[in-house]
């Protein structure tokens, strides 16, 4: 693994060695049960509170308001589908138009059940603009959801103007936001940026795969999904994975202060940037301000998957849209207003921690073997 | 961790060897998403594929019949709630009294959506009748959900002929089975066993926390509790947990055959079963021809947890109930007609393939100097 360049972070991440480290003394000693009434159930209900207040501090939240889900999706489920119980039919949800499937596909249920789902278009940098949130917001609006960092572009979304419009507006709607991909490098502290219900997945910041939570804010009520011996406070049922939740607090250890780490990780992205508009034909679609860990490109002409496979030859490992809309177009860049020969041809470059302008200057040699010998495909 | 006689293998286990093993290869190598197009994520794939092989085949069915799950709890709620977009409104479930809790909180959130949920009774031995499945059964019956083996007693239910029952009598209707007391240790064959759905859970058989799975027969229709990406055949959304998965395969790989381990398990079951008879005042709750792995016995006069505590303080593990039922007393045991003497005196002694003599023979010392120390309640 020496020799490639994996620029496909916003998939996934490889696990820390701290997380690893973790998820070792999990599986060897905290192996417990931490419902157990006996030592080793305490004792790995101790490991789990530790890791639990490790998680929450990251985003200076409680450890009781953090509900560990199986995964960003299942939190982003749990979030939504709350409001199939709570009497609450023929409300409005607003959301947008591009979020991530596990927001968009669980909206759609709703909407099979009663509920009026209102989808925001970005504008054409791929940012919901406050504007258009404030002409969709009701008095019947049950719940916003809007995810704090496209995926696919890393448009940042006004999260926090827009909860505390809601707040302001309609007071009693939840707000719930995605914040799978800001999470770990952009500051994040949910009181202050004034949400009901946030979403962070492990897998994402160099933590375990299995594993996310939902941040779930004192005092707002919420279903469970999952039912049965009543663990996370009733609100998720099913044995505590405790190697996951340890592993997940120990890559959050690792993280770098957002604020330092989005200094280095600027100038990597500037540096690339740089170097894909030296490259004839190139068009970047991610929008000024974005977060500079994702970096979308377009080459019209090429098919994504092409490149895509092209660049692998190379020891270059990027994505095209994301991992979970797997061998389907980008919606996310079609609902910005980008043709099709755009969106065709787009990549993502999403960058790590461990990442340097040594893998910029890789990708940038194998995108201009790439064009030399790649047939054009119009 | 020497020195000590861990009897709660039915709360939890500690990882295999392999499991562990499986687990930090997943970690180290097969770490890419297995989702992505390109090369670390077709590895993954692979990884995964294989693994989902190895524990397909420990039910003797296909890979694409195993959804994994993050719990047997979250695998029970997936097959009871499948229901709720059936348009089977109005229908009946059967289940059992006695089943976890995730089955029956569940089953009690459908009774809440309009189906009509009976619990069967089990006979004084803690074993459910067939003749009582016959005497609910109606043509409007839409599932039944029964447990293998109770998770506080060993009861081994008739679940095949209950199948073969329901198969004739409403071909119509699911049959579910909740397998996790029993998987790894009694031979399962999904499709002889004639289950459309059944759940199985890693961590009861040396496997990690945190993962589990739902057997869908082949051509059964089932409805996603959590949707998003489209993994597991957009069955469970969300990024796969390939290092669980990967650690449940190690786990599967390092069973015993069940047959072997029945042979082993049955003779130290009857050593320790004659020593707590040799033991003045206690009573088996376990009945005739239980799962070997599981002995529940009462010590009228004496509270389990102070009786908990105290075998703790010797090394002695087991629990008062089950883990899932933390501090609340033993609804299996009062379905049973146990009276409230007995049923609040009572400890599960559950084994592993780890367990020797010298547990029991700890556990009976043990529970011999509590009758010495410790003052009977009345």
């Amino acid at each position: 693994m020496e020799h490639i360049a994996y620029l496909d972070n916003s998939s996934t991440t490889k696990p820390s060695g701290l997380a690893v480290e973790y998820i070792n003394r999990a599986l060897e000693y905290d192996w417990g049960n931490p419902s157990s009434l006996h030592g080793i159930g305490i004792q790995a209900e101790t490991a789990m509170y530790e890791a639990r207040e490790t998680v929450a501090k990251s985003i200076g939240a409680e450890p009781g308001e953090i509900i560990f889900t199986g995964s960003g999706t299942e939190a982003n489920n749990t979030a939504l589908l709350t409001l199939l119980k709570s009497k609450k039919r023929g409300g409005r949800i607003i959301t947008t138009a591009v979020e991530h499937p596990s927001v968009l596909e669980t909206a759609k249920r709703l909407s099979e059940e009663g509920f009026e789902v209102i989808k925001l278009k970005p504008e054409n940098n791929g940012v919901v603009a406050l504007e258009s949130l404030k002409a969709a917001l009701t008095p019947n609006t049950v719940l916003v959801s809007m995810m704090l960092v496209n995926n696919e572009t890393g448009a940042v979304m006004p999260v926090k103007e827009s909860a505390e419009l809601v707040r302001k507006t309609v007071p009693a709607a939840l707000f719930h936001c995605d914040a799978v991909q800001g999470y770990g490098k952009l500051e994040i502290n949910a009181q202050k940026l004034g949400v009901s219900l946030l979403t962070a997945s492990a897998h994402k910041i160099h933590g375990p795969k299995g594993i996310g939570f939902l941040y779930c804010k004192k005092g707002v009520r919420l279903n469970p999904l999952i039912t049965g011996g009543g663990q996370e406070r009733g609100l998720r049922s099913g044995t505590e994975p405790l190697p996951l939740i340890m592993g997940f607090a120990g890559a959050v250890k690792e993280l770098e202060k957002p604020k330092d780490g989005l200094i280095r990780q600027q100038e990597l992205f500037d540096y690339t940037k740089k170097l894909m508009l030296q490259t004839e034909g190139v068009v970047i679609n991610s929008p000024d301000g974005c977060l500079p860990y994702i970096l979308n490109i377009s080459l019209p002409g090429y098919r994504s998957e092409v490149l895509l496979h092209f660049l692998e030859s190379r020891g270059v490992y990027v994505s095209s849209g994301s991992a979970c809309a797997k061998g389907h177009g980008s919606y996310v860049l079609t609902e910005m207003g980008l043709d099709r020969r755009l969106a065709d041809s787009s990549l993502r470059i999403s960058f790590s921690r461990y990442n340097g302008k040594e893998d910029a200057d890789r990708l940038y040699a194998a995108l201009l073997d790439a064009k030399k010998q790649i047939r054009k495909a119009n």
